[in-house]
């Protein structure tokens, strides 16, 4: 029985994970419970859950009950009885909890990738000194750890796979003006808003390169990316032997988190799908088109150049994704606002907290300015 | 450095295992080899390798020399100085080295799947007695046990791919009378003649799951045969939790060869060829017509069955297999004999040697008969 606390609960990882352990009542029970502002949703988990522990950024005044008390999820996660913290929040949201996590040597399942992107060696760091788990909740990466358990040697590539998006297979000269809605439609996964955009730009792929080269601790150019539309194989690992192992499965969540979650074990949860080769009779593999997708290598560049790059990155991209579903900007002027606030960016070391929070916040005003909408 | 004796050197397995150690001269040595009747080439080998100990089953008075002495393939297998045990002979002339090596507690890298059809039960207690590593060398096997790795609980499933070989898409009403040539024509893999005529009639890929559910012990009913006629996903494990693990890799056994050889390392080998996911723009999968190739279920069936039935299979297979290819009898009478031959048996107790190569000869006899050729 693991003792967990959920970070983001009433998003689309944090409901997926309260599915699994739903489905699992004997091998995981929900200790703290944390939400932005969806305070109907968290009342019904915190009903149906019982944590002893809960937090809403807004209209907090209004939770608690039903034994929950109010604890800040960066003080949740290092409670004494919590074994493992999923961080299932979006953005910068998730870093504080994370490295509080980590510094507590509990297990931390991410979901919330741009705290890697932002601060990668910071949060690796953490997490290999104080003997901390950090488990990836992506599918790719999540491929990739599957793919590498029982493999000493270290590994020669990895090889990440990309569904293309909504966009794949549009005229190139459509794609700047298209809407929100016709971005938020993707062809494979059912996820969260901000990262469906991301993933229709391709700079959600970008972010798992630089997850990747984190996690795995492996150079960027050992990292490939190619477009498999059917997102049946989840991503692969070339062995040094050259062998090649695939993770493969229904494009559904709940497998990878219920991995994560789990981890060692695996545990048979019957409300899984279970993946038939014959239900997709053909998988397919694509080259990955630079000129369609900018913003992809915009990511891996700023990747590369570490120090408070990345950062920027992340807290640019966040910006002009919400602008974008706000209507306020185009589709095309997303990757152009990340480009120019990385092209005036002067970094700096991002070995604190401090310093990666700086590097945000500079970001999200450059972005806004960008954007003309400061 | 290890010391490694190959039986049956101078066969398409054996000529790729050497090939493997000629890439690999710091990690491997050969102790001995063996062939049937290839003199020629044994004698190149010798003159190359050096190995101490050498054998020929035909004309053995001229090898020798360089050297090496003469040792018979049961003994060669046991002495001190052998770490592993290469065993590419076909057919049941693998069994009495393979048990002998097992005993002696070597390693035994099996890629004469006959032994386990024939004595599966019997080859498994022996390795597990005596701590000797059985290792798979067939790429179907070698997939699932390199998807194995790290995987503690016990899989709820493998799906073993299959080409479908070169009858894959000929009208069936023609398939009975197909020409040795064309069905030694493999779309995807180079192999020797027997081996490549039993994937021709698939009675290789029923050998694959008899093979499988002896090598990890698991029951017939969790092994899954789906066709992909690309040959570049080898096999495929269902984990406990639904999660698939793909091995994978370009159409060339000199990887899972060495996957054995260098096991648990994995060695860098830049002679073989690296999978590119975009060679193979497509990967496809079909479900298996059992109407096409009806030595499928005539194999599973006998594997069900366990005590001699499958010794049975795989000796009346090796003869018709034989006969086909010296003109003597036409494409469709091979599953015609097989499952003659097996109707006939009145099966009896497989747990000694001498029971299996018993019910061998009687299978052969049989299917002399059944072929009016005895």
């Amino acid at each position: 029985m693991k003792n967990i606390v959920v970070l983001g609960s009433t998003g689309s990882i944090g409901t997926q994970t309260l599915d699994v352990v739903r489905a699992l009542p004997d091998d995981f029970r929900v200790a703290g419970l944390s939400a932005g502002r969806n305070l109907g949703l968290l009342a019904e988990q915190v009903a149906e859950f019982k944590p002893r522990m809960v937090w809403c950024e807004e209209g907090r005044d209004s939770v608690g009950g039903d034994g929950a008390s109010l604890v800040p999820p960066e003080e949740m996660v290092t409670e004494p009885d919590v074994d493992l913290v999923m961080v299932a929040t979006t953005g910068r949201a998730g870093l504080v909890p994370t490295l509080n996590a980590l510094r507590a040597g509990k297990a931390v399942a991410l979901s919330n990738k741009e705290v890697v992107v932002m601060a990668g060696e910071l949060v690796t760091r953490a997490a290999a000194k104080h003997g901390a788990p950090l488990l990836p909740v992506d599918s790719e990466p999540s491929a990739i750890w599957q793919c590498m358990r029982g493999e000493d040697e270290p590994v020669r590539r990895l090889i990440i796979t990309a569904s293309g998006g909504p966009f794949r297979t549009r005229p190139l000269d459509e794609i700047a003006g298209v809407t929100p809605t016709e971005a938020l439609a993707h062809p494979t996964w059912v996820m969260g808003r901000k990262i469906t955009i991301d993933s229709s730009t391709l700079m959600n792929k970008g972010f798992e390169v630089i997850e990747s080269r984190w996690l795995f601790d492996i150079p960027f150019d050992r990292i490939d990316v190619v477009v498999h539309p059917q997102s049946v194989i989840h991503s692969m690992i070339e062995c040094a032997d050259g062998s090649v192992k695939a993770q493969m499965g229904p494009p559904d969540m709940r497998l990878p988190i219920q991995a994560a979650l789990a981890y060692p074990a695996r545990l048979d949860n019957g409300k899984l799908p279970r993946y038939d080769p014959l239900a997709w009779p053909s998988l397919t593999f694509e080259p990955l088109d630079p000129a369609r997708y900018p913003c992809f290598a915009t990511a891996v560049a700023a990747g590369r150049k570490e120090q408070t790059y990345p950062a920027v990155l992340s807290a640019a991209d966040e910006e002009a994704v919400h602008y974008f579903l706000d209507g306020r900007i185009g589709f095309g002027d997303i990757h152009r606002i990340v480009q120019s606030v990385l092209d005036r960016h002067e970094s700096f070391d991002a070995s604190t907290p401090e310093a990666v929070l700086e590097a945000d916040a500079w970001a999200r005003r450059e972005a806004a300015a960008a954007a003309g909408v400061g």
